[in-house]
């Protein structure tokens, strides 16, 4: 196996990929949709944050959801039940979305006055990373069960998101997980990214994240269209 | 995206690796030793499971271990504070191993003598699964908290695995995953699959991984060399 040439090939489909994402966001901010793209390892809690936010917001916000699954529909099946537009994308095997993929979720949704959009990426903290989806926000959840250590090595995700959602707050008691040690391993990365430490199952933490969600759906509205 | 001829580029590189794959088994064969690739999710104890595994058996088996790690050297430290011998891949942003850089560590190791070795892949539920390693035998590891409708989801690592370990069984009481919902839909992918339930963190359930790890370097010391 030529290690240059497949690296070469990943380049052609980077740079492929960013002409589309690009396009992707100018339709976003054309039509003052906030598109987020939900990444994290599988079982984390991606389905069961969207339903809490989907929750919290459906009522006030006209939300959509593009789901992704290699195989199966048992998030989206999730989703329809909250009476949301959501459009189910199967990878047929690829670890990632790319923008050209997100965009046909995008025209499968086919509703300009969605204020918000989520997207829930193949659950994977490895290859998500590295394809622009078009979104607006990139943010990440991280379950307390997988450990504080994940900055370390997953860095590129920690690098990319603007958002870390550390979900499973309840487990907490019995890890021995430090949010402290997490925080200071995020830091060295990002100094930007804002954190949220929620339970989908309790609902701990879940009215922060979404007054989150809700102010950014307003300041994107606000923001001038470039 | 030409998304056809992505697809041509993957069968190439993957019949590359097939060849690189079944030379390094027929090394494997005479040698007489068993090599395990470990997958799972990120957090879902692959290391922990290798120590647990090493103090057992350190004192019977001579074990080698093939660390990957995208860009950290963290498991591969705690590896070597075992005194197994242990080789440290970095992928540098691969999201798998595939048979080549299996090869790089299988040369980095540089014992005939070893009776069984480890390979911690990536951790990623997607794209390990994908790539014959050389592997001898495939096991995977599910946690708890990840949920028991992985295998709906993730439906080609559970089907390639020859072993599955359910791994943080303590969780199993403050959550809601059901052991006979996951044996249920494992079955419809695999019925030959050998599964245990351990937490790595109270040793329960450990021993009965460990008899069936020193049975296999027992089995596979007097099958026939092909």
């Amino acid at each position: 196996m030529d290690e240059i040439k497949l690296i070469e090939i990943k380049e052609d489909i980077q740079s492929d990929n960013a002409v589309v994402a690009e396009e992707l966001r100018d339709r976003l901010r054309k039509s003052r949709t906030l598109m987020i793209n939900l990444m994290s390892s599988p079982g984390s809690g991606k389905t069961s944050l969207l339903l809490r936010s989907i929750e919290a917001l459906k009522n006030e916000l006209n939300i959509g959801v593009i789901e992704a699954d290699i195989d199966s529909v048992v998030d989206s099946e999730k989703i329809a039940e909250t009476g949301v537009r959501n459009v189910q994308l199967r990878t047929g095997g690829f670890c990632h979305l790319d923008a050209s993929m997100v965009k046909k979720g995008l025209d499968g949704l086919d509703d300009p006055a969605l204020d918000l959009i989520f997207i829930e990426n193949v659950g994977n903290l490895v290859c998500p990373a590295e394809f622009d989806t078009g979104a607006i926000q990139d943010a990440m959840i991280l379950s307390i069960p997988e450990g504080d250590d994940k900055p370390l090595k997953y860095p590129l995700m920690f690098t990319k998101a603007n958002v870390l959602i550390v979900n499973k707050i309840d487990y907490i008691t019995i890890s021995d997980f430090a949010m402290d040690r997490l925080r200071g391993y995020v830091s060295r990365l990002n100094t930007d990214i804002e954190i949220f430490e929620v339970s989908c199952k309790t609902g701990e933490g879940v009215d922060q994240w979404v007054d989150w969600l809700r102010q950014s759906v307003s300041d994107f509205k606000q923001s001038p269209v470039r």
